[in-house]
């Protein structure tokens, strides 16, 4: 069923589906990178956590009316997808400063964003994905004025839902980088992935980090936490 | 009339006006200062250019309808403006591409953009000035969301009448940058200073630069091609 690898990122290979132009598949791997690349190891089993959490929050979304590329989990590292035309912009939405926007832009560490806020970067790792806003991405990206206010009210909703989905298993979404995709047809879809790799994910009381933060910072065991995040939501369900 | 110095920038000192809480006088340094103060210098006669120059450009803006802070040239280095409340922006408007953007988004130099770029950047020495989008503004600044959209609609209708103005005298209007301030009745109006220190001015035929970027660049005499840029302004009259 698999075909030719279409594309390899550094968390994914993506592949071309047999006998169907409109489908991939995403095969997770085991490598985490941090610091644009800056920062490599392999962790056994991370491909696997990524792909069973992914493949958990995707259905939820959908179940929520958010559309997006998943079909369906194939095994356990891989998922099957809609093949879309990639938009080259990284949408994050933080809901509490930390990280890169606390240095650039001098706000306290914590400091609670009561409107969420959306950042745009230009997915250009020779550049090293710079902030833009809304006319940089009009200029550079392949999306109109509407699609760019619809992507960003998509990336508010999906705030929402996925804040809800975490609070239930005591974590706090703290902030998250997303991907859109056109599909075929023209629609707009999330598409990437959804994991602790792509989420800044903290527990609800100890504020104890439960995302790749423990592997940017060398604090805590990556499988251990990305374990302790796919339990709670399978406890959940 | 002149009361103490409420501050001094590097461009620019600021005093207050004797029996009129309402009033500034602006005084226009000689001072030339490159990449955020790493680079400066001294030259005798830019205060007085800077200052005919803004003095020239105001009114002008007047006339078309855009208020700003600008009440009257007072002498060769002086002008009386009113007090507004800073808004600690700096709004860029750029028709071509050239310097900054064409490294940070890896853009062409001299690119025409159709519609014009708008940038905000926060105005903060210490972190650099840092590039923001608009819900960085409304977090860190002192403006609502309808103020920023009036003060880009500004950004906008200025570039279109100094370019008219700057077309005139055979000087391409490549891109500036606005500041804004909030006049004690609550008005958002243009502020700061117009002139070749904030705009790049090329001439219209030879694309010869006729602005800061032959102090920033080192290749050029400042003076010359200020008194150039006054010079057909005052010829135009």
């Amino acid at each position: 069923m698999k075909a030719e690898l279409l594309y390899e990122g550094k968390a994914k290979k993506v592949y071309k589906v047999q006998n169907n132009p409109n489908q991939l598949i995403l095969t997770y791997k085991n490598d985490a990178t941090a610091f644009n690349g800056g920062k490599k190891a392999s962790f056994h089993g991370k491909g696997r956590l990524n792909n069973e959490i992914s493949a958990h929050i995707f259905p939820y979304l959908h179940e929520n009316g958010i559309r997006t590329h998943f079909i369906e989990k194939m095994n356990e590292t891989e998922q099957l997808v809609y093949q879309t035309e990639i938009i080259p912009l990284e949408v994050v939405v933080r809901n509490l400063a930390t990280g890169s926007i606390t240095k650039r832009l001098g706000i306290e560490e914590k400091t609670v964003f009561d409107a969420p806020i959306v950042e745009l970067f230009y997915k250009d790792d020779a550049l090293g994905d710079p902030l833009i806003n809304d006319e940089h991405a009009l200029f550079l990206s392949n999306v109109t004025a509407s699609e760019l206010q619809e992507i960003k009210e998509k990336a508010l909703m999906i705030n929402r839902k996925l804040g809800e989905l975490f609070r239930q298993v005591n974590v706090r979404l703290v902030d998250f980088k997303l991907e859109f995709g056109r599909l075929a047809e023209g629609c707009i879809v999330l598409a990437d992935e959804i994991s602790p790799d792509t989420c800044r994910l903290w527990d609800l009381k100890t504020d104890e980090k439960m995302d790749k933060d423990v592997f940017r910072q060398g604090t805590g065991d990556l499988l251990e936490v990305y374990e302790m995040i796919l339990h709670r939501l399978e406890a959940r369900s």
